[in-house]
């Protein structure tokens, strides 16, 4: 409060439009910053459009697509600065076009508003950060499931109500995390479908009375199709980007309990794992310690991802149709998640490949009453109803003379002598391939928008005058 | 607080046994009603397993398959009442049975747990919901479409900010609405991708020493895979179901905007609307009033669907790996959530049906300052910079000599003129399809899992001496 | 979904007026049945009040509240049913009366709304509550105190990160949530005081062209103050609701920690607390299980009453001023959070009352290296730079030339050889002073509002004709 | 996701000790920024206490209380960078203290650790923040205040479900907001009690073996009490700034329903007010529009509070008691709130201050029909029952026959000709003196902790040798 930004804001007595010019741009010239690259390609796909259906001349429509691939670099390294005096990002991109271009740059904002050029940009971002942690989270499942296999044989107690349950093995415990995780990979396509629609062109989000090619910008942009209802493109932008939160959410409910795991597992008491030493610090006033600071964070993180999906749609919702001004804020949220869950992703997958597996522990963990339940389960399948053979063990419990067969098989699908690790192998390879290709297709679209080697109008001749 | 059943608890003095048992057993004997029916089916498939692999006597098995089809129906007619000494379901059902079958009765608990047991009922009530409501929403959608067709060329201004902005139409309105709900209706087979994977035999977590048939509990029940992990299938509980919510509250962040709509639209002030007079009530002071109630309450029921997944989630969180007794409480806002969606779903279907357009006030609407961008539009096509058309338009409008442009054609797609209509109805029949199809295969359960016609256990032979 | 309620409300074609009917009714019939006595007490009051300033003849005001006091004690008994017909209780109530008493039944209406009607009954039974929750948060605190008093000199690791930390006491953890509950009773009278105006006779909202007396109401109904902006009565419902649904998510901000630390001390791998074997549970396939179910369930019911905070500001958020009909779903997440509130902190209550401490598995837990952090304190005093001393520790400890000494004392206020138990004692005392005078006050009130002894009706000259 | 920070990170392949340093600081360099005047005060305050109490030599005690008292203006300045390599601001503040005063400035952190540390910085900020937040709140507020009276006769319709009602007023509208944020002021008081105890000198969570005297830091630092129990330093943490959190959200939920209305009533359909120009912005698109961007990214920003909230308490929930390092990230939510608070209610102060009345369209609103609830209590009044005076004047609107009296008064508390705008006006007054009192006992704290003149400590005798 005392000396940072918005204690000035008040305190200076700020003349009423400057003050509320702040309060209106917010946060944008910062989350715009990741914003511009995309804004750059969609605009050069629009800028194309517009030049092939006529509606821009064709040295205009040269020009923006010129000045814009050489944008396109420069905001990917975060050097086209946005000055909080024009607001936001698109603004930026439009005043650095007419600096470059001249009366031409502004000829850009041609059939399209605001509204749709900000859900072009964040359907295009999106797509990318879908394909950017669909690869971190394939690295992460494939170093748990080297875990897993390394381990397969080690016992481990398994644990209900975290309490000592029945015999399970290290290799059991990895490898439900790896088939959690191939299912939120299996999730992407279908997120993906939702957002592979093109909303160019809906302008304010009512169409303009004009000839433009809605298929070709989606073509130009990688779409399979055109969003049609111009009004959705505005109601689907909370709807998208709440799809992509949600599955980082999922995946959360999945990693923290992996954090939990870790936290706990490698403290004194149960004392399974070993984590990294990079992975844990000291404390500032107890020599003694070592922390599992980074599980410990990394649980938080899941929590916070849980928030931010929560933030997002209360922010996005409790609205009328069509476009409001509050939609800018949801872009916080949005792209600070995307930004956490990566961050969260990798490390995790570090702390994984230097995780170690403390068999003394493990080992001497597996006490005898671990296999009642087995014991249980093997007289009533010799013939005893199961509830008897449940009372019959616990009396043997009781009276101190349960003896635990060690040798019992587990055989069935993803018992702990049986977990299938060849066929996770390959759904994950699956899995990994289509985050891949949708990688290899999204490369190539830079090249595609940005490129005028060979790119002629159809309606270059009746614009030749220009 | 003064009188109800919470308040006698603590005032009365319970001893401890019996004050902890109503806490542990809390809303089970009400929320499993619902799963009953789905417990029933899992039970009948285990039986039917155990029995085929020669785990279970032939008589024994056959047995527990028919008193299971003898209690399905009731269950369904919700008249297995659940007595709260039971404490759940799981146990009122095993206790039904040892009363109909006697000893034989406790032998259907072999190779499983309550932990398994509840999942696989959920997993079942949740495919059949999505079916569903999957269903109650093409209804939904297509009563929209209706709309959208009928009043395909009404104009209607066009609002951002809730501000005046652009002409648009009726139908315009109504088809974002008809494509929004496409798009969740194409999200619902991913949903059942996550689902269709059975948990059966995973028992507490960990599996059992028996040579169990995964993977014929799977095709009893109609998944087309086992769920391998064991421990997942106790870590995937509060994904599955998080899943389903999310997609729930997804649908209503389209719902609330219809709602919000409504509400507006059919307002004195608005005007554009009229609500079916059941959709409308009265007030107890004010003999004037009509309110539109049914859509204040369905927009407050899509914040409450956005309430219940924000709740499972939280409770449902921030624990270590493998089953929690917490997870008892995640049942409370999936059941309502579904129950409420489905009312919802219902209902808005019922007021779109009878809604009308008061054309008279629509029209009126249509001022001429709407057509500002059009007119900017168009000089910007001709060749004027749109910044530039931009300022001549808005130098008319404050002149007073500004003349609106009617004419113009709106022929892009998605555009007031060219709402490509057909292609949401054939997306529709499609979405519609997949519901149909998932309806009827899930229809087919009950005959494949309680039937005894032509059964022959496999391992008849070893156990024809019971 | 199959068979229950919800299911039948589609399936079986309803006319559209009865759907509606069924959603707009919703959970009222059964969430009013808590509200009736309060709506009793305020539609007494409203009755004397309109009486004594001559709105209503005498004969109908002292027939009204005659049939109000023969209704309380049924309301409280939960034997005034509401017909799903009426709507709800406020209507079901006036029904009553019109059955009772006529034509003068139709009179209680005069001068109100159901708008304020139910604004003063969710405030009365606020207040009640508060009461209620108070008293059993103080016998908590109190067997918590007791506890901590019982078990002030044992030793128990102190935790950070969940690591061992540093020396503590039994006596240390519990006084800390002692301390807390305090903070929280001494947090009630805030609340009280929000509360604590008289929304009666604002009506609708904007209050009645009639001459009531408002501080009339305000006193029989042990207000002390009115409620004056009558706008403000329907802005503050969600605010006022909100308010102890925040306190009660603050409550479970400490109890949580609570549970957490009783589910992990009383396991096997920290062991040092045994739970009550009531609260413990076997498994239905472990024989050699006891679960800590009581624990659990009361963690995530900590998570529940933040989930229904959330809940509840979500549902009543979003919206202009003045009533809206969203308000209603309003009422179920502050009854549940009320009432599962009240069962927990009897039911915690009661597992602290027979928590009992292991001393040897508490006092094997103090290994040397707890008192690291002492020595290099001890170091420090003596002259060492606190991180010099910090590294020499560090390297004793490395070199296992570490010796501890257990004898320092700790004698600061709040160290584990101070606790000041007594300071604590006192302000439990005066924290539950408050809540019983409050009690106290509320408890006379239905003799205030019901009694007819020596009502006289200063109006009643005028209405003497009647 | 492209080019920007995290990016980076995974992408370089850093090694894990950097890339693991990098999440575990996360955004403290950052956030820090804002507690380091806060963490200079503190720590001011801890040497005086250390070396009054024979701890720390004298020397030392006055070299670091002088270097605290140098970098303080300089961390308000937010001139004291954190480099991400110490981490967090403690560190990096005692690194200040250690290059300006060398091995002196280690002596700092004795008989602490950054665990209590960082929870009383946290206190210090929330109650400045406590304090600034609740003066930008009395100038809202006062500003309401001044609007209410200006347009205190100025009908309005009154509405419910957003439907013309009953007749209102201006004034009587504005005074519900005014009541509303008087409340929320008197509420600060019990937030400011829970806070008002002093955490210092509970260490890690558990004290120090040496003789430090908590109650002189709670002095010098302005809290009336130590908090005593060490454990509970830490498990408040988060309850101290939810109860922030939770109160502006409370604010918020006010605030939300003031920019809906005036979103609603500055627009073309409603029309009642005129937003000031520089609360409104124009389109990209469209040369017609004025859009009242202001009032909706203020109910965004309120929306977003709420959300704030929410994530603050998701993030720190669901933890055993004491210290873990999840905490870190509830710092986030809580400074964002706090700051964007402060800019929201300046804010919406301006925007009240040029809000003007369009009275033609608001006299022209109040048509005969909002009379007729009036109509029925006056007929009530002179005897019939209400619900037959409301039939009947339900006939007369039905048969067009009704006629408006307009004459009649309303006169109770509350009512729109009786909106007892002075009480308000010394309600507001009161808490806006303890707003000011508060500020000024803060005010006068840096020179207290800070101020070497006439320091003599106690101990100085027993230290003189050093």
């Amino acid at each position: 409060m005392s000396g940072q930004t918005p204690a000035t804001l008040w305190a200076k007595g700020l003349p009423l439009d400057q003050a509320i010019h702040r309060f209106t741009v917010g946060e944008d010239p910062q989350l715009d910053l990741q914003l511009l690259p995309f804004d750059c390609m969609g605009s050069a796909a629009h800028a194309r459009m517009l030049t092939e259906v006529g509606l821009l001349p064709w040295a205009d429509g040269q020009g923006l697509v010129g000045a814009l691939a050489a944008l396109f670099p420069r905001c990917q390294a975060g050097q086209l600065l946005i000055d909080p005096a024009l607001e936001d990002g698109h603004t930026a991109l439009e005043a650095a076009l007419v600096e470059m271009l001249g009366e031409s740059g502004k000829r850009i904002h041609l059939a399209r508003s605001r509204n749709d050029q900000v859900v072009l940009a964040l359907r295009l971002l999106q797509r990318q950060a879908m394909v950017d942690l669909g690869a971190l989270l394939v690295d992460l499942a494939a170093s748990l499931y080297r875990f897993a296999g390394q381990h397969a044989d080690q016992f481990l107690p398994g644990f209900t109500h975290l309490r000592r349950a029945m015999p399970s093995s290290v290799g059991q415990w990895a490898v439900a995390y790896v088939e959690a995780l191939i299912e939120e990979l299996d999730a992407l396509p279908a997120i993906w479908q939702r957002l592979d629609r093109c909303p160019s062109g809906s302008a304010a989000g009512f169409g303009v009375p004009l000839a433009i090619d809605r298929e070709r910008s989606a073509q130009l942009l990688g779409f399979s199709r055109v969003q049609r209802a111009t009004i959705d493109v505005q109601n689907s932008r909370a709807r998208h980007s709440q799809a992509l939160l949600d599955w980082l959410a999922s995946v959360a409910l999945g990693l923290e309990k992996l954090c939990w795991d870790l936290c706990l597992y490698s403290g004194e008491e149960f004392g399974y794992f070993a984590l990294p030493d990079a992975a844990t610090t000291g404390s500032s006033i107890m020599p003694n310690k070592r922390n599992p600071d980074v599980a410990e964070l990394g649980r938080a993180r899941c929590r916070e991802l849980y928030a931010m999906a929560q933030s997002h749609r209360q922010i996005m919702s409790g609205l009328p149709s069509s476009y409001h001004r509050d939609f800018q804020l949801g872009k916080g949220p949005l792209l600070a998640a995307i930004n956490l869950a990566a961050e969260l992703f990798d490390v995790l997958r570090r702390v994984v490949d230097g995780l170690q597996v403390r068999s003394d522990r493990a080992d001497a963990a597996m006490s005898d009453d671990l296999y009642a339940a087995d014991r249980a389960s093997l007289l009533a399948a010799a013939g005893m109803p199961f509830r008897d053979a449940y009372r019959q063990v616990a009396a043997e419990l009781a009276a101190g003379d349960f003896a635990a067969d060690r040798g019992a098989a587990n055989l069935h699908t993803g018992a702990r002598g049986s977990l299938a690790l060849e066929v996770a192998q390959r759904e994950l390879d699956q899995a990994g391939e289509w985050v891949q290709a949708k990688a290899s297709a999204l490369a190539s679209l830079p090249q595609q928008v940005f490129s005028l080697d060979g790119w002629r109008s159809p309606g270059a001749a009746q614009h030749k005058e220009s």
